[in-house]
């Protein structure tokens, strides 16, 4: 803004438009001066649930996230919804579709991927809580993170935890996040091996009583060894959280 | 009953009064015919909670049971409560108080003690799970049963839980009680390890959402190798279950 | 491993070869170090939960049970996918098929059948309890245990318990499963009736508050006379903690 | 209010002052026109609750009370507070105090005792569900109603409710008030024994997972025989209740 | 069983054959003993829930029903389920089929209609609540009693409820079930009104936040003036007890 | 801001001057840009909660809002409280102590006491309510408005309901507060009687299953007449949104 | 009800038609005597909610509201229900359908249109809140209030919220509705920005542990800046009050 | 290991030495496989509560840790209690006590301070959430991570957050820890505005429904913008889980 005031004092500009330009910026400047912690900045890039929304709605803001950041993230999108979306939407675009994870990724010419930086190990406790682990694993990767996976590794032969965290500990993973339902106890028995973060990610597998996964959500806020929680189901945010976390930890 | 008909047959009461006495008789008879499982075979006696009670009321309680069982067994009793109720209790007493659980033992003579037969390992997560444990621990061994007891055994350093396991194997545990708090892992770890029953005993250690033991008692009902419940901090029930267990064990 | 010292000591084998070896095993031994109470000695088999799998996925959990233990316990599984997966499964299998329980068992030859030892008595408050009980029985026959089971026998009439109970008790029955939804009453009736340990199995059948099992679930926690309890419609738990519990009382 | 038409008819007061009058009345009609159910019918008196009023506003409403009805009815009132009451009223007064329901009568002369009619009797599952019971018990003797109690009449040994059911029935109870804490299911069974209705009343004794009353009170909303329920705790409303319907069933 | 003693004493039997007798009436005297409540004082007929039931268990216990008792009470019963059944059942037999209550009466020749007794008056908070007040208007006039209602009688408009309870206050109701989903007030306000007791009925039309039935059961479990409750929906239940309370009330 | 361009551009200042100058009022302007709905337009006050501060925390809070808005508003101070605070203030202060409500209202000389505006009505259920609505009449007479308020109005006599708000509509109330505890059906009654909005206000005066205001709260949610609602025991969010609304109605 | 004394006074009718005139009149006006509040002075319509309804039922409602008021207004029906409804009604009818909100304005000849007066501002958190708050919007205008709404600005982007506010607060909006789900965070940080009454209205979009709007509501409860709240869902409701409000700010 | 192979190689041991003492290390070993992540790498500090302990067991257990790690940290433990501890202790300590935060450091000489690495940011909402917010910095500080905080930062005045955040921005902070209560809002909102990982810290202050932090952790679980949570008042989990994650970013 420095430029308003040179323009000013050189005379190149009048009272009245650097008045009037002041103004403008200023109020732009009042709003954006929050702004300090940007998407560009924050790397978290804006997700697209397709679930809940009509087919032109979809269209869209997939087609409107391809302009802006010449890439878009669709969650929870079935294979039909898919293929009305991509017979609809204009210009070549590189498509990768994970029917498990029903996660679709898009992107068109000019898309800068970013650096390769910080390792997420995945573990899962059952085969059910994977489609859950994959959103946060995509998304992970699409924040340039290095994905390893272990899955259907239960707490109820203990000792088969053993190989998968000497594996991600030779790999040198920055952050586990560990998806469990039922009793939800995995991530509590790996924080107790491991000396780095540990998400736990609460899953709705289970039956009865608190049965969607609020047991094992609950069990995970009571953990007597450290490890931080996201809500039931919530792949993404695990995701984007543990990579915040392994992008900090892999910087020089 | 038998008598009855053949006092009649044998003309050594009359009719009549073969008829009342047959009357009177079948009303007992009706009631205490469901009474197949009495007392004496379901082998748990009773249990007076002082805690609620007066001075007056315990110490009433407490005499009858030792006039009919020439033993009251006395839970959640501190101990200026015990030392009253000794003071107003005639006869010669035998007496074992735990500080620990709050329990008084007391027996007069003519207590026949059951005989020894099962064995009943009780294990807990951390040092707050021991007086619920003790509760447990005491009504077995009323009960008859060989107890053996490891404390502090916690999920977050899974490879502590190996030692106790080996050695409950090798003294022959037929059922195994394992208290916790928090998340309430342990049972479920434990039961992926032993071949013999596990109940698991919830306790009201934690802290925050469902925190007064509700989280373990859900994990624990959620657990993915079998194991049953009682209520949190129902350590009586507990012991008295696996009594139950062991007991039939152990016999020939 | 005493082999080993034993050959180095007698130049049996080389320095280097007896590292290498001695690496191998202590890895292995350091894991199934833990692994002293393995599946052969719990019996309790691996059941595969049909509901939520793809075919493919379906067949493959099969026929991998198939493989390493002869048999395949496939629960949650409906006529038709039973039927496919029938079709796609090599080798001669002997099948039974339980449609109440959609329960399917399968055995090649080989499987080698458990001793029979231990008896699990199953009762039912009503008739809707039916399908989870025999989820239970099920799995204690497979187990090794015999099997006597009583439906219907509400707590509305207290008078229509007497008869199975004097029959369970006649025939020996080492412990019982007693499933009931609604209020739940009836474990505790039963338990104060029968000097054998009662599992509590609340079922989801009720309506309004709490009515899918969980009113039943509290009561049981509640109760006066002392049963161990498992998850609501928790079927295969309360039979194969019963089938340990009853395996444990035929022993010699 | 014919009155006022006939005095204007026969011309002894003005139109002005008809008009006036009707308006001052046909203001207290409308309202006093839903009062047909008013407490004089409705038989049920106000009740003092002691607990959390002031000493001075207490005496207030109890002086109020008497003034009014010539009978205070104050609950939850403990001894001291009683003394501190007592010495403050004025006039000749009848008390009756019962501790354990820490219930206090007072009455003023002029009092007319309502006719007696209608038999409520009240059953209680153990002793620490007495006061509670107890609260039940005065409220209905003050509303007229005969009352006969059985305390601790637990549902673990079911054979024991026969005889007190027996004696009810000889006595003729209109009404069955059954108080119940833990599992609760002793209005269940008992309701399915009986041709009289059953009040189930759950008292907030019991522990862990909701264990003050509100499984008791859940169960009995579940009952398989058919109750109504009150509040946990709720012993005047049951006696109200309860003797609202023993009036009915006592009139000729 | 005074014929077993005469026929004993009069030779007419042998020793050996009444004892014989005598120990196998004791066994069903033991057991019918309890029986003293049984279905024919009662007065609640069985009723038989459709829903969850095969076409041919529904067939067998309607057959069963109607050959006891010569006739079937069937709810939650649609309209096709109702055609098949009728088509299967043998016999001539009076049918009333309510639609909206989707409950169906069948009748044999032989069945004795109950006397009339007991006024029951049913009270709607809205529209929605019809079907649910219809069940109990139902079982109320299969047990004998007269039933009045009035539908749709909202607290919103407090005025609204005053012609209702005139009517039935003329009529002489004995008690009211008073149905309300929502915030369920309406019986509350009647109670404060009317010397009758009040049955409270909520029902499952609301939304949000405990909006199946919930916040009504709560707030009626809460009234301030006396009320009993049953469970949500639960409008057979509401209908039993009325019956029960009504006949009561109306004998002589 | 015009200002500074006009002292640059008549040479008042130099070019770095205001550039400095002109990014420290950026940067003020950047945050304080937001506050478009500042203290003084909102007219809603600082209330300090005594409850759990030290002393020495009070004395600082009360301080620091008396020096910068002449008043200091605590709520939930106790008498002894009370008198250890006003003993440590320094300079003349005028106080108001309301003991029910436990509210502390001091003025400096230069307070401006608000224009009055807006009429704010209190309704509440019971006498137990009472200190909860006198938070909400302070605070509103505090944000400038009038109130009147009526004690005691249940909802279990409807009649009792008349008077009250006839007087308030005569006064011209902008807005009614309702508060009630147990059942809340008394904002539901009241709404639909009156044109104004009105706030149902929950209270923790209640027993039982949600007795701590939660059934109140859950009905008023549920309300068949529109209201809207105010957390548990919110007096004073209550009473500040009303003022608001008040407020709002009153301006010409 | 004067010219009734009049009439009498000049002779003009018998004093017995006159009683008889006069309770006929009085048992109207005791009833109506209530409804001082009535529908036309509370300005809020009947609305008929379609979900539920059988067709016919709703033709029946929808008639008679057109024909007591000339309008009509309908929630929840969807676009084939509308085509029957409208093909079944007679006369000719202004109609508009809002197929976001689901939501049906049928409106007669002889309509009048409410004066306009008041403005409600809507806000929503994201784009599934938007027919929630289209009911809201909807019944607010048929109340005769202006309406302006913001869609989409979330509270994870704070600086989004100026924009919208300063437009709302130019118009002169008199009090704000604001729609959010998930976490609910949107009102609280709008009422600390603003003058106006602010209503939250929780939304069922969310996912995991109390993810049907039950944690925005309670956030929303809990709200450090003072805001009234409706139930989940509750748009029509929130509508509705907001019209209450703006309509009371907007007179003069 | 391998000196045990050489050393019996060597002939510098017999065979059954070697024998007995593989075994030995064996079991150790078998153990200790597991602990690839022993405490020395996870740099978490064992902490010991105070709270529920006796005097005597605090003491052990202090005496213990500083026996094997020169270091005791203790928690919630007031200052009578901490006195007695420092008096009953042996040998030189250095000791820092947070009362606020009611913490206790104890360092015997030898202790090695940690290399200082990593940061972590602390914020809370209100005053109230300081004392939980400290126990999540003296961890982090013994962990050995810089620590700023910035207390009081409400979201109520969403422009008081710009200025902490900036600050906390240009330090470096690895991660933020937000501790909130009431509803929780504050890490939401941060959350959009950094790049950097985001720790909610549900805090028990707060009123009425879930008002003990409930809403808060609720919540923050469904939070727009990603973060992880841990439980409610978990302040020394939530600095544990900061500082590993800081310590990672901060290595090269």
């Amino acid at each position: 803004m420095d430029d308003l005031l040179e323009d000013l004092a050189g005379g190149r500009i009048t009272l009245d438009k650097a008045k009037k330009e002041m103004w403008k910026r200023l109020y732009i400047q009042g709003v954006s001066n929050l702004d300090f912690g940007r998407e560009g900045r924050t790397g978290i890039p804006e997700i697209i649930i397709a679930e809940g929304k009509t087919d032109e709605h979809l269209h869209d803001t997939a087609a409107s996230a391809l302009e802006s950041g010449n890439r878009a993230l669709i969650s929870r999108i079935d294979e039909g919804t898919k293929d009305n979306l991509l017979g609809s939407l204009e210009g070549e675009l590189k498509e990768k579709y994970d029917p498990e994870a029903r996660f679709l990724i898009l992107r068109k010419e000019g898309f800068t991927v970013p650096e390769i930086r910080g390792k997420v190990g995945f573990i899962t406790a059952g085969t059910s809580d994977i489609p859950v682990s994959r959103e946060g694993e995509i998304i992970a990767m699409e924040m340039g993170c290095e994905v390893r996976s272990f899955y259907d590794i239960g707490v109820a032969g203990i000792h088969r935890i053993v190989e998968p965290l000497r594996d991600l500990s030779d790999w040198g993973a920055d952050v586990l996040v560990v998806a469990a339902g039922r009793e939800g106890a995995l991530p509590t028995v790996i924080s107790g091996l491991v000396p780095v973060p540990v998400i736990g990610l609460p899953v709705s597998t289970g039956y009865g009583i608190h049965g969607k996964g609020e047991a094992a959500l609950f069990a995970m806020l009571q953990s007597c060894s450290p490890i931080c929680v996201v809500n039931i189901d919530a792949g993404l945010i695990a995701g984007a959280v543990a990579a915040r976390i392994a992008r900090g930890s892999g910087r020089t």
